[in-house]
């Protein structure tokens, strides 16, 4: 990869360098708020450089060849909005506390993660709002929160996965500012962050990266339309980008650990995958900055070559999702068989998940219509996240109902049981400590109409074959579906969250 | 991968039992001859099976819901012509010689390959033609032929990597039967045979594959078109249908070793790459026959995965082409600076090739525009199969010239001994032995007009842009093209000839 940062530094004298890969453009300038536009400096495979007077908060963009005025591919805040200008943030200002000097998250063996999405945990749905509520949070025995992505998005509400600046922190939820506020009270609690990143694909409203640079490629396709290129001409710079991207948030922002969103899309035939670079730069760094820092990869794969060290000829990420415990248990729980868990029978699944790691590991799956999968060996299973629901297992049902709500409760509290005795790392989802009954539905905030439309469409066609579904599938831009996903904390307060509360600190504390 | 093998099973009673994956019909019945098509029973998994009356030398083919005479995938045999009906074949019925059952190849480290296309290695164009010339091959100390595709493709001239029926020989060649002759004829010269496979796609023309069942797909792009399904549904007998083949040859037609086609063109995201599964399969075979069987991939990757053992990693295979060190000699030859050639300065890559195998082993190309490979490192040199001409060399440029016509004969005397005293594998092309002059053109002989016209497009478009080259592209599809890359080995008769002869044999011998 090219080890040049994307993106401004400010400096301490009233400037800022501007670092722009841009390989398509013939020119480039940078325009800060009113001023005349500055022409940038061409430099060698793609690179341009100015330095201007701008400070913090000042919004900017780019022109390229005279066009219209375009936001930084690595912005670091959109207050506008993804449609408006970049505003510069400087990192190094941010205040820390003390114990930020001394913090270090607890290893992954042993730990406990708590999923949460910002816009949905608490009514406000900020940065700021979120830290009310960690002290409960910390006090359920948890280690580790895994933060739904924040980078910006378009619209106000959204899951975060269409995200088109992967540097910036969301405006809404509270900014840049705003999620050091957080990283640091998580801290200051005993709380890891592991920050939940996209690096297969970009949104389809606001991604101006096309515009600068080959970022995708048609040679391969994902469920989301073109991958990132990772292996073609300019890759040098788009894999800087991601692992860049990767230790942004590590070292500047204090994360301890980031989900990688999908890594089976991230089609990448180098000699060295974009993750193994990336596992090998975030070792550097943790070396460098004295604390551990995880490597957790979403996959749809069961292939011990993802957590396989990088000196055996893995990847080297220090963890990776697996459902197969989930799916087992699912079935267990509910007697579902359609979809992916026509491929799962339930106990058998989670006794095999238990003493082998992958329930498919070289078997033929009949959803899959081929062998999945390869023995995990020697490697550990507390490198395997697993769990009984998280966003996608709950928000990808038509209605986003948990199992609060369909199944016996006698039954769900030996399902946690059994989760929490697995010698994978368990992940609970937000609410499901007090048994929460709100659904967590899918929402967006398109503010285009016909990209509304399209994803209305896309929702509803997505559930018109769902077996025993025949309802209406809540629409996903209706504000009222966003608000009926937001987490009711007051639960917790009621008999049964009691409950369900201490049970989950029981075993957890066990 | 599915171990079931694909195609026809002739028995010895007059009946032959016919396996075919054909998920994509709902009836398939097979025609021998004229006599009336009998249905195949449905098995799992997309399987078809009947045994039917039928001999060695019948004409068949299936019809999938009714519908025309098709071809056998897994033909083995297309005596009328790749748009015609399949033939069958019993290769147990194969006359070998007694020297066969004692026969073993050299080992890789130490041998030295020889590369030619039995359309033009002579004047017929038939392996039996091809077999009157192995006593002066074998007299120069040549270890292994190495031999370009003989599957069976559209028309009779072609290099063969346009083919359809991959486990069937070129009729115009001589078929399956002429075949086997050959290379019982090179085992009892001491001549080992590596036989050049294209599993990467199939022809523009006579592929019925996708009729069948799910062999291609869209989630992938290769330079020619649609890339193998090897991780989709139906992947298990995708992956059966190409390691099967491999099985093939090596054990019914006692090949030694395959060269595998542009291994960079076959995109696997499974747990276990369909190159490491053959691997493996071919290392069983191995064990089991009690032969040295060797694979060694063609790809543009300096990626030390591909030669790496398969317990620390690696794909396992024997070896790679690796093009660093033709490159580096062809520029110190030539001068020659235009398109992959960028990337080489002469003298100085001929040096790292001799101490690091890989020029490109984790340094950026510019040629590329990305870092390129990664270190050989412990893995051995002789892995590396390198060259000063081979038939892409020669014949993908517009006029298909040699080097004997372009650079000085002494210049090229030192670069034959620069090529042997490299560490790697040397390969030498049919005809450089006597320093032919011949051009090796490239030449198809499909009969349809308008695919004809498309290949002589696409000939003329690739080197419209050609730096230094105004001339005419010689049309691929004039018969007199493949006439004039016929080798002349009556120069080898010659002064010059006799020369050139004696300066590769008396290197060979060091």
């Amino acid at each position: 990869m090219d080890a040049q940062p994307h993106g401004p530094t400010v400096h301490d004298d009233g400037t800022t360098t501007f670092d722009l890969w841009a390989p398509r453009p013939r020119s480039v300038a940078v325009q800060v708020g009113d001023t005349e536009p500055v022409p940038l400096e061409q430099r060698a495979h793609g690179w341009w450089r100015a330095r201007v007077p701008a400070r913090t908060g000042d919004r900017y963009g780019f022109r390229l060849d005279g066009g219209e005025l375009l936001p930084d591919p690595a912005s670091r805040r959109q207050p506008d909005g993804v449609h408006g200008p970049s505003a510069l943030f400087d990192v190094s200002a941010l205040a820390w506390s003390p114990e930020e000097a001394r913090w270090r998250s607890a290893p992954l063996a042993g730990a406990v993660i708590y999923e949460l999405h910002i816009g949905t945990f608490t009514p406000g749905g900020t940065f700021d709002a979120a830290t009310e509520r960690l002290d409960a949070v910390a006090a359920l025995g948890v280690t580790h929160l895994e933060v739904m992505p924040i980078n910006a998005f378009n619209g106000e509400r959204g899951w975060g996965y269409d995200g088109v600046f992967w540097y910036a922190a969301h405006e809404s939820y509270g900014g840049p500012e705003g999620f050091a506020r957080f990283v640091d009270a998580c801290h200051r609690r005993g709380l890891g962050v592991i920050l939940d990143v996209v690096y297969n694909h970009l949104g389809p409203s606001g991604n101006v990266l096309p515009r600068y640079g080959p970022y995708l490629t048609d040679r391969y396709a994902t469920p989301w339309g073109e991958a990132l290129n990772l292996d073609g001409p300019g890759a040098d710079q788009v894999r800087g980008f991601i692992v860049g991207n990767a230790l942004h948030w590590l070292e500047s922002f204090h994360v301890d650990g980031l989900r990688l969103d999908a890594t089976h899309a991230l089609i990448d035939t180098s000699s060295t995958h974009v993750l193994a670079e990336m596992a090998d730069a975030v070792a550097d760094l943790a070396t460098r900055v004295q604390r551990p820092l995880e490597l957790i990869a979403e996959t749809d794969r069961q292939d011990p070559a993802t957590i396989r060290p990088r000196e055996a000829g893995g990847l080297g990420l220090d963890g990776q999702w697996c459902d197969d415990l989930h799916h087992g248990l699912h079935v267990a729980l509910t007697g579902e068989r359609e979809g992916y868990y026509a491929d799962y029978t339930g106990l058998p699944d989670v006794a095999r998940s238990y003493s082998r790691g992958f329930v498919y590991d070289g078997r033929y799956s009949p959803g899959r219509q081929r062998t999945v999968g390869a023995a995990l060996g020697s490697l550990s299973s507390h490198r395997l996240v697993t769990c009984l629901q998280n966003h996608d297992q709950v928000g990808n049902r038509p209605t986003g109902d948990r199992l609060t709500t369909t199944v016996d409760h006698g039954r769900l509290r030996a399902a946690v049981l059994l989760l929490l005795a697995a010698p994978s790392t368990p992940m609970l989802f937000m609410g499901e400590e007090h048994g929460e009954t709100n659904p967590f539905l899918y929402f967006s905030g398109h503010p285009e109409p016909e990209l509304a439309e399209a994803v209305r469409r896309g929702r509803r066609e997505e559930f018109a074959d769902f077996p025993g579904f025949h309802g209406e599938v809540p629409d996903p831009q209706d504000p009222t579906t966003f608000a009926a996903s937001i987490v009711d904390h007051g639960k917790s307060r009621e008999a049964a969250g009691r409950s369900w509360r201490a049970l989950w600190a029981d075993l957890l504390a066990l």
